[in-house]
């Protein structure tokens, strides 16, 4: 058997390993096994995690490639969440303890008053041929009216059944980047992908793009496709115009139970404060706004979307002032509080992997199967209240007194404790400082009086 | 029963769900299947999703709140990573296809031309007591050094086991904030952490130094703690000192076979014009960096660290200079190629899930158990590696080829093709566009003449 060979042969540490990908999963399993201190637990371990459903195995092990087996994350539902009058359950993904406790709790303060006020902007994504162009400019610049109509008819076959559903191409533009390098040019395309991210069709298109400018230049009097060097043709992450826009609002006096740690006034003062800090300071800012990604992702995840598509968007736009700030803004008019979150938000629930996967299908139907806008505004509200929890348990209690009680939990599973033993040091430490070494040592000393 | 009243009185769409996170697991994902289409189904679905093993699943069960089960995400292994002179096989959690593909197929490129270079700088960490201050500010400047023994000292059982690993405080400094908020100081703190993360450390002793700055001024004469309202205590995921530099260098004739497409010189010209555009427009900067991100976060979430914490520092950090830029950088000295990434990336190996996942604690074991650093600089070459193979395929054949022949077997098995007609939609868009659309019709056909 030529695998079994393979295996005996396994390689130095320092030797290529040749030929991996065409090993079945089965067999990369064993190998990967065989890194591990005792490849045969490793082995049964790494295998246990496998779906029991062959087929719905085969899906996922179809996603991506080298796949071993299947990487379990809490799947997890925040309940609550009223967002323009609708209510939702709103699964998330996320590994972070706290997490989904803050969401669901803010989510409740929220829809007790009037809940999430969301809009999500154009279904817009971009696109980007870079290329070099060594030939008259303004002639190239007279020529684009005539140049889209020949691009958008060379790709017609790939566009229409965008089109169909509404979509398509929604400009091509000129942009002239000599400042930046000698020669360089773009086409800046706005696409309208409709309720898909739409990176496949976007990458299709443009690339097709390159092609079609090529034969333009060929064929055309006064054109030399000589001139022409296509460089790149891809998606652009920074997406300015698919932007959502979500916020909460009441009274300042409905704060008032907002903590029982201190008057709404304060709570409010002290609220607002810490987000301008977030504002100017780049060390909170980054903390602020990771607080709210905690949230967009979980639903980004759950929903079979890609989070660091949206992570970089965020992120670069977060800095688009020139100061990388917060996202989320918070003010007092007058009687009224507001808080809000601003940021790009491009996803899908059709295409990629939104229906493949079978829990992402299912938080879709969970969500009440949503389009693009409605879902950009759920994770948008999410982040939101994700935000929320965790400036208002900053400003008063401090995050760690719900953060270690949560931790606390993590630690009694990890030794291993008693579930009589967990309920003895859950007491213990109900009004203590948690810390791992603090709740081994109670453990010791509850077995020592044991025995 | 009180949970099938419950559930028989299903909340209206608008009604707020109370109780809810008091309700078992089994009661959660009842409730959660409630809103499915088909809820019977739904419910049967989620469960599916558990694992076999009660224990595992307890503590994957734990690790968040309203967990209701698991969410696979694929688990795959990347051969042939040579970092330091070191043969790594790298575990990489992801849902996008090619990530794994490119990576794979960099690491080997570049393992038979030396390898990665990599380095990590300090395993400081960075936290903030940010507070008002209405006192002689020069008084408390001048006292600071021994406001700075105060806090330690105060601190020292949540500290002791930090520094007995060789860690603990390594500086605290008061900050005048004055230019930004009336009266608004920060104690800044830099933590080194050791090989832990260090969250719930850092979070920890900040909300103590709070507490003890207050206690400080109440008994120290001359001051007055009512002069003092602590903010917030918390950490920065800004870990500008936590930083990771990985490179790979070649003769630029050792990029002859980089690709069938072009001649090297060829290669490396337009190489380099692609990461010096993405040094300069942000619509190209984002998606550069979500490329090197995929690698990334795929070794972050595989070894149970934190990805929206490294997420939010790479891109605050990558805007560091007021623009946002490309966090990879490439060169040709003379006949010398170099391509080189630096980017925070504050990770652990210990505490936090790190060793509570179950498929965390195996990924660091086929790691060969790294500690923080090593572990840094094998995501950090995961991220290089990504870049480097996005970045060659757009510059030759355009990332569609490869791309699209991952997406047409995610189509095919979403259409549910039988493997004999897998193989002639295969073989028939070998060198066909895919599409969606297309894969369908061809089908169609195939089952038209088949009937």
């Amino acid at each position: 058997m030529p695998f079994c060979e393979y295996v005996s042969k396994m390689p130095e540490k320092t030797t290529i390993l040749k030929g991996f990908s065409k090993l079945s999963s089965e067999e990369k399993l064993l190998v990967a096994a065989g890194h591990c201190t005792d490849p045969a637990a490793a082995e049964s371990d790494l295998r246990s995690f496998h779906h029991q459903d062959h087929d719905i195995q085969k899906i996922l092990s179809g996603i991506s490639e080298n796949t071993i087996t299947n990487y379990p994350l809490p799947y997890n539902v925040a309940p609550n969440f009223l967002i323009n009058g609708q209510m939702y359950m709103v699964p998330m993904v996320i590994e972070e303890s706290s997490v989904v406790a803050a969401a669901s709790s803010a989510a409740r303060f929220w829809a007790e008053r009037g809940g999430f006020q969301a809009k999500a902007g154009k279904l817009i994504k971009k696109g980007q041929l870079h290329f070099l162009y060594a030939g008259d400019v303004e002639k190239l610049k007279g020529a684009m009216p005539v140049i889209v109509k020949h691009l958008k008819e060379s790709t017609r076959t790939l566009t229409r059944n965008m089109e169909n559903r509404g979509g398509g191409i929604a400009s091509i533009e000129l942009k002239d980047q000599q400042s930046i390098i000698d020669n360089y040019f773009q086409l800046d395309v706005r696409f309208d992908t409709r309720d898909a991210m739409g990176a496949n069709f976007i990458n299709s298109v443009l690339e097709e793009y390159a092609a079609a400018l090529n034969a333009f230049l060929y064929k055309t009097k006064g054109f030399d496709e000589r001139d022409f060097e296509p460089l790149m043709a891809i998606l652009s992450n920074y997406n300015d115009e698919c932007l959502i826009e979500v916020s909460v609002s009441c009274k300042v006096d409905a704060l008032e139970v907002a903590t029982a740690a201190m008057p709404a006034g304060d709570f409010l003062r002290r609220f607002v404060m810490a987000v301008n800090i977030a504002e100017s300071d780049v060390y909170r800012a980054t903390t602020h706004n990771k607080g709210i990604m905690n949230g967009v992702d979980a639903v980004i995840l759950a929903t079979g979307n890609d989070f660091r598509a949206i992570e970089a968007g965020a992120h670069a736009w977060a800095a688009r002032s020139g100061q990388y700030r917060s996202l989320s803004k918070a003010r007092v008019d007058g009687k009224q509080f507001t808080f809000s979150l601003e940021m790009p938000m491009a996803l899908g629930t059709t295409g990629g992997l939104t229906h493949l996967h079978p829990l992402a299908a299912r938080s879709l139907e969970m969500l009440g199967k949503p389009d693009a806008r409605k879902l950009m505004m759920i994770a948008g509200a999410a982040g939101l209240a994700n935000n929320f929890a965790a400036l208002r348990s900053l400003v008063t209690t401090g995050i760690q007194t719900g953060h270690m009680r949560m931790h606390l939990s993590n630690i009694i599973l990890k030794i291993k404790a008693s579930s009589e033993e967990a309920k003895r040091i859950k007491k213990h430490f109900a009004n203590k400082k948690v810390s791992y070494q603090a709740v081994v040592s109670y453990l010791e000393k509850l077995r020592k009086h044991a025995t």
